[in-house]
């Protein structure tokens, strides 16, 4: 059939009239590096004030190469588990005001792990969503929904988790992303490996919940998944700079999550350095993750716009420790000096390797030991992007970090953080599941819901958490449990109860 | 590679709890099913006081199950091409506002054809977008920004067209849309067939930059565009149903718009029915939509919420009539009783089949001569789903037709329509570039801005404008010029100018 209209669409003529741009906005672009699952060691850049056997071993040059231009922040927290902290992140409110304090799939559906003792609380297992409607949802605007409104281009490339599967909270664009590459309600994905359609059947159909969707044009290649993504990111870019729009990207790897398949473009290397299979294959994983990183920036320094263009690296909790299948070594050392891992409320769970490059703003190749948590991302970012005017249904409990960088105000050094977890993971070990947990300054206590135990760390002098100093300093465990069970109750946070008597546990402050 | 806790996430155990959904919204649902390129009398549904030989030869027996149900709009207008309708539908603003005057695709790319005595304005070849930093684009919020932002679920299906490529217009999901399906800048497709990848390579390349995006799980298949993207619609309904919010749907089909491919679903029926080959297979692009309509239909009433789900059927402008490769019979004929076709400001080119089906508000099986045009829609769908409040960017043109439903207020049975197609769209024929047009209850003047000349017509006796009346009554020609050019100024709308003095062409009442 002929087609010449259609033929000479193919071959439009040359421009009537070429028309000028108009005027780019200044505001910078703001690029949010997410990876999953990475440990506070899991890079080559120490962020400890000793060089570990982990930093010796993985190489994150781009991660090094990041902090050179940027401030590694040394003391930087998220929750345990991912959706607690993604939650926070996109909403501003502390996990124990959102109350997805454990990790959302399925829609009404508790991942609790039952426990012998204790049941916990009507959590938000539907995670979050800008709308209501959906029961055990906690309702926000993100702070992306207010960069979009206020004329950001948004981009989403990977693990969404915000939201179970069939309700709002599952898609990124409900929040505010223009664009969502491979993101929905899965915190996971099924395989890294393009050979294996990133968990899907020849025929198209996922072979799990984690199925990675929207990457087919690599179904049958060997692209790693952490390289699909960087592509598709790149491209997306690419078109960014085209809408005279600052832009924010949302740059969150699936890596380096279980499964921990083998990036081939790395294994040998590591092998030779004589990891074992489980522990080359890790840091492959972190490899290629760092690759995007540089592949990120080469970008942003050809896009003209490096001066005005801020990138924010960040994990979401600590790397995992807990299950001897996918780690060698002993359990709970993979975060070494830190206690514990991924689940944990010790150092190991919650302390992430963060790092913040801002041209002019952020002092290159610094250190800042300021404590800050993942629910400050929110009023900081907006801050970044000028937005300091806006309302929202919930509560913002972050506090902006910006006087760090120059802006308004000062940050209190002494702030106090709270975590709450008062559910069951899913695997066991130190610091692990129905706890919640304070730091103000140095001192840092942890509370057992179950048992009514308290552990009192001194967290510059013993960051491995291995010294308890509850019965030599009561005094200062008063102190914090009393703040600890105040924020909780404030921020109407949950409790397990006991499954014997039917009666909550006890707050930090009551026992 | 064994993956233990994955082959768990794939048989997920039974919910640990399951949790009672929260009351859903009951704002009407809204779905807005467009048709591309349909004239008034492409269907088998009458809309004229008589039934045409179109209306023999055509067969919608979808349209005519709409009809019964709900009110057939015998007088709805729309621009005469498609990007000056769908910028008026997405912002509310008549075409002379938003200057948005003939159809975009290629950034800062005008695509007038050249003209040897007259320059067509400097419009807004960019398109529509709901952020400034583009230059020659009209900026204006959607109403589905408002929509999702009220608590709406929006869904884009098909043709986007709203701004050029590589300007924030391009994307559907920049207009308030969180789902879309194969939308993007251009206004036509290079191909209906799935055996031609609707219009791609073995190698996945676009051939034209009409390649229709986004449906590859169709390629290499014998599913018509059409009904591809009803597949998906269905699918993302099926989604939206589990959201508990209303949800709205914008089914902007590709059909009818040129290369008028065969449907061989429907193609052996009409010419066996005595079409000839190309209007057999216009025949059946006509009755791939209407099934189309069929099955979102069946949807809805298999949904539950049929009575409380507004369908809204329209095209974008009159059907092709100018271009003999695609189409059999005299040209400017194919609208018949009107006259000329896309592109003209006769009836042919801008008056279209309207059916508004609401249970309990719409009457059923009824028909309603009001006037009504297509930036109308803008403050309709709005005030349906209980948006009366809102602040834009852009002026409002667009009347809310509510009243015709029970809403408040009155509707203006003798209000006042303009149009202004200042551009030369690329096609010759009656009423066709350069022009400007005004109707007021039975009479319209069509004005040309390059000689001068002024027709009118009493469209209630001569539908066929074949009874130029201007010298019989020049003080109607003299009170419509006033008026017209009074909207156009006051609308800030633009005119052509002489190539050979480059001064502007008079407004209708300087001559």
């Amino acid at each position: 059939m002929n087609k010449p209209l259609l033929a000479s669409l193919a071959l439009l003529p040359a421009a009537l009239c070429q028309i000028q741009a108009a005027d780019t906005d200044k505001r910078p672009n703001i690029i949010l590096f997410m990876v999953d699952d990475m440990g506070w060691q899991d890079t080559s850049l120490p962020f400890w004030t000793e060089k570990t056997h982990y930093n010796e071993a993985y190489e994150t040059p781009n991660m090094e190469r990041l902090a050179k231009q940027g401030v590694m922040f040394t003391q930087a927290y998220a929750s345990s588990v991912s959706s607690p902290t993604r939650c926070s992140l996109f909403t501003g409110a502390n996990a124990a005001r959102h109350r997805v304090t454990n990790w959302t799939l399925q829609k009404n559906t508790s991942t609790d792990r039952p426990d012998d003792k204790l049941t916990p609380p009507d959590w938000n297992v539907n995670g979050i969503s800008q709308v209501g409607g959906t029961s055990h949802t906690f309702v926000g605007t993100s702070f992306v929904q207010l960069l979009k409104n206020s004329g950001y281009h948004t981009i989403h490339c990977g693990k969404g988790h915000f939201g179970a599967i069939d309700t709002p909270g599952e898609s990124p664009n409900h929040f505010g992303f223009d664009v969502n590459i491979s993101g929905h309600a899965a915190g996971g994905l099924a395989s890294y490996l393009g050979e294996e359609n990133y968990g899907h059947t020849k025929d198209g159909k996922p072979t799990s919940l984690m199925s990675v969707p929207g990457l087919e044009k690599y179904w049958g290649t060997d692209t790693f998944v952490t390289e699909a993504l960087t592509l598709e990111t790149l491209q997306a870019l690419d078109k960014a700079k085209k809408y005279n729009q600052p832009y924010f990207l949302y740059m969150a790897h699936y890596a380096i999550h279980i499964p921990i398949d083998k990036d081939m473009r790395y294994y040998q290397k590591y092998i030779d350095k004589g990891l074992t299979s489980k522990e080359a294959a890790y840091a492959t994983l972190i490899e290629g993750m760092d690759k995007s990183l540089g592949d990120l920036m080469d970008w942003v320094e050809k896009s003209g716009e490096a001066d005005n263009t801020v990138i924010i690296f960040m994990s979401d909790n600590g790397g995992l420790a807990t299950q001897a299948h996918w780690r060698d070594g002993d359990l709970f050392t993979q975060n070494y000096p830190l206690n514990s891992g991924k689940g944990s409320l010790y150092e190991g769970g919650i302390r992430e390797p963060m790092i913040v490059s801002w041209p002019g703003k952020a002092k290159a190749d610094t250190r800042c030991d300021a404590p800050v948590i993942i629910e400050d991302f929110y009023p900081t970012i907006l801050e970044m992007a000028g937005i300091d005017k806006y309302r929202t249904p919930q509560t913002i409990d972050g506090v902006s970090f910006m006087p760090l960088f120059g802006g308004k105000g000062k940050f209190d050094m002494n702030r106090t953080l709270i975590w709450n977890m008062p559910n069951n993971w899913g695997n066991d070990g130190p610091g692990i599941n129905f706890n919640c947990a304070i730091r103000k300054g140095d001192w840092k206590l942890v509370y057992y819901y179950g048992t009514g135990k308290k552990e009192l760390f001194n967290i510059k002098q013993d960051i491995g958490e291995a010294n308890d100093l509850a019965q030599q300093h009561t005094d200062i465990v008063k102190r914090l449990s009393k703040e600890l069970g105040k924020q909780l109750r404030k921020m109407d946070g949950q409790r397990p109860s006991f499954k014997e008597t039917g009666l909550p546990c006890p707050w930090p402050d009551e026992v």
